[in-house]
């Protein structure tokens, strides 16, 4: 590595100070290769810049948030002219209305909507609201989804004690007969049914829901007076217009929502049928800003460009044209590129690479050409991507091709991946 | 009541189709008296207009977020110079080390921030923390103290399920043998006690903590190697430019933070010694917008204001005025008034009202007289107050007290309030 990140290096010494490990959650660099820079300066667009003054196209948009360009000067003029007006107030705004009307007509499903601050709060939402209305416990989910980081659903167990995870039973993804057998074991108890829209768990390859899966979900769920929940927090309007789902014809009870909504500022969203309404005015659930008006007008103007834009057809050319470019680019280099997920949230893996050696040094490649990818988590297209960034990303592909063709025979494992040879997935 | 709150009432029809509930939270006016309006439509300063154009001196403050006046030009120009840089990127910015650098600087007992939403996300995490540091479960808590609003602390109790409250002892806040006898009880199991700065809970009066309580929390702490967890969600920064036990000596390993550190932007925090160092970064807590950069660059002005301007001394002096006018008034009136709480956070209930019937009438005579009061949660004063505005309200409160003479003997109890002679507190 020849690349100086002498301020960021600054940041991540003084950081090490007064912030545990350094950087906690998702936007730690920790498991990313070394020289990805933990500290940025600036976004526009479909470009970030580190604080070391580096430019990049940027496939990870803020792991979602960025749905149509950072800074986008139509969703923060709305911001803007709302925080002029009043944001955390000591009631809410006509917002709200509006945007739980706007939202519910765009979304099948939903007759109502509670609006919160991560996309944690939804899912946790979700799951109480389930209990609630069924009074009964017992959720099945599936091994491997991310539905957020209260104690109930973290991936990582420090501090979670066994009582956090009671009364939860598990499936694997598109597998009908394991989740049948969960909902068996569950038996009167069953109070929901979790489902990602789509398989996007880290490190593995991702897949579409199976129709069949999909279906028997809902099927079971009506079958035991069970919600249906659809966590679209990550993929919600990056696949539909609509809860991601509706793309398949199955529609869930409750949905989740959060990253995209608002394009970058701070809403999440708990939506559901008139089925759970009386559930969902039982619990007690707020939070000091969940009633800002700002993010809410934001999101009016967000929902509106997905509505009156042509921007997922945008992103499923521009994901489409980068999938088929970067197979193109990878078979002529002599590499077997496995692109999985929806074209809009791709993910590339190497074949032959159990412990992702190749995958950190083509994302090493592409970094230092300007292209910011991830070696093992789903990524994200946004809409201020244009045919030429495509282009762009093409060509750093292909030269990062040309460089591990060159340092393949010499990559050592990753050591700060180890554990994923320790208990593969 | 001659009030018209015409835009207000076709609002609450328009949220009850699509809101559950017609709204939820805090924020609801299902429980404050008829006439309330519960959407508005700008804050400035101490004020705040409802939908209808009325304007209100708002003793309320957001319920906190608001300590130096709503929009304030200086926290919101802060705000919006980072938001056309960059808030929710692929990665922080370096104001997130700058601003837990300036944090713990300014709260004794802490080394480390991790910066989150909700406040409810801050006790969470620090609950998680203690059961992570110790190894151990049981944490002790008073009845009645307001957490948050997940599982595991909510104060209503549908959707909850048995196990999200497994290992809570509860005690009395400020009954030194009542903390014991929790603390003997969790055994070799504690992971941590809980404490609220103050006693602050709703429809009851507010204490401040004695000194004997905070100090046996500290040693039994100490003796059983569990972490002091002091919950300043609510009060921070109204009592101290500290964590608010440090007025009294007491140093927490853990404090929480949210509502007023950025002066309404959405940004909350868990603040730690280097004791829990390790526990919190073994951890793992994210959010979609915990990195957001705005609200930090807003928090950072915000506590450059309250370590260089004078305005804890100002609170103090405009609620020290408020609390002895109010009293010079309501004997005046002939009524028995309890003040209770810091002057900086009051309450105020009627001797002999126990259904708080006279509460209720003389709030719903206040907010006649453009005051907004609560008449069951603790209030809050902000910095952007002025004595002219707490005259205003001495004067409202004189005929507010007049009119409350006349009303009383016919005053019915409040329906809504039921619950409260149903389950005395």
């Amino acid at each position: 590595m020849t690349r100086v990140n002498s301020r960021d290096q600054a940041l991540r010494e003084r950081a090490a100070a007064v912030i545990p490990g350094g950087m906690y959650g998702h936007q730690s660099t920790a498991l990313l290769p070394d020289g990805y820079p933990q500290f940025f300066e600036r976004g526009e667009g479909a470009h970030i810049w580190d604080v070391d003054g580096r430019r990049y196209l940027d496939f990870m948009c803020a792991y979602g948030p960025n749905l149509f360009g950072y800074a986008d000067p139509r969703v923060d003029a709305a911001f803007v002219r709302q925080l002029g007006q009043g944001d955390t107030l000591t009631g809410p705004t006509a917002l709200m209305v509006e945007l739980a009307e706007a939202f519910t007509a765009m979304v099948t499903h939903a007759d109502w909507a509670i609006f919160c601050k991560n996309g944690t709060d939804a899912t946790s939402m979700a799951l109480v609201t389930a209990r609630a209305h069924t009074k009964r416990k017992t959720v099945v989910r599936a091994k491997g989804a991310y539905h957020g980081a209260a104690a109930w659903c973290t991936p990582r167990p420090p501090g979670v004690i066994d009582s956090d995870r009671a009364n939860q039973l598990f499936c694997d993804y598109n597998d009908v007969a394991s989740l049948e057998a969960a909902v068996a074991q569950a038996g009167d108890d069953l109070a929901c049914v979790f489902a990602a829209p789509i398989k996007h768990d880290a490190f593995i390859d991702q897949a579409e829901p199976d129709l069949s899966y999909a279906r028997r979900a809902r099927e079971l769920c009506d079958q035991t007076g069970a919600l249906l929940v659809v966590d679209d927090v990550r993929a919600g309007f990056r696949l539909a217009r609509d809860c991601s789902w509706s793309k398949i014809g199955v529609q869930p009870d409750l949905s989740t929502w959060g990253k995209c909504i608002a394009n970058g500022h701070g809403l999440s969203a708990l939506l559901g049928s008139d089925k759970a309404r009386a559930a969902a005015a039982a619990i007690y659930v707020t939070g000091s800003f969940w009633f800002q008006a700002a993010p809410m007008a934001a999101a009016l103007e967000t929902l509106r460009l997905i509505r009156e834009t042509d921007y997922l057809e945008r992103l499923n050319s521009l994901g489409g044209r980068l999938r088929s470019g970067l197979d193109e680019r990878a078979r002529a280099a002599g590499f077997s590129l496995r692109q999985t997920g929806p074209v809009t949230m791709p993910l590339f893996l190497f074949d032959d690479d159990p412990d992702l050696r190749r995958g950190f040094c083509f994302a090493s490649e592409m970094l230092e050409r300007g292209v910011y990818v991830h070696p093992w988590h789903n990524m994200f297209l946004c809409a201020a991507m244009t045919d030429a960034d495509i282009e762009t990303a093409l060509d750093a592909a292909e030269g990062a091709f040309a460089a591990l063709r060159s340092r393949a025979p010499g990559l050592e494992p990753v050591e700060k991946l180890a554990f994923l040879s320790a208990a593969p997935r």
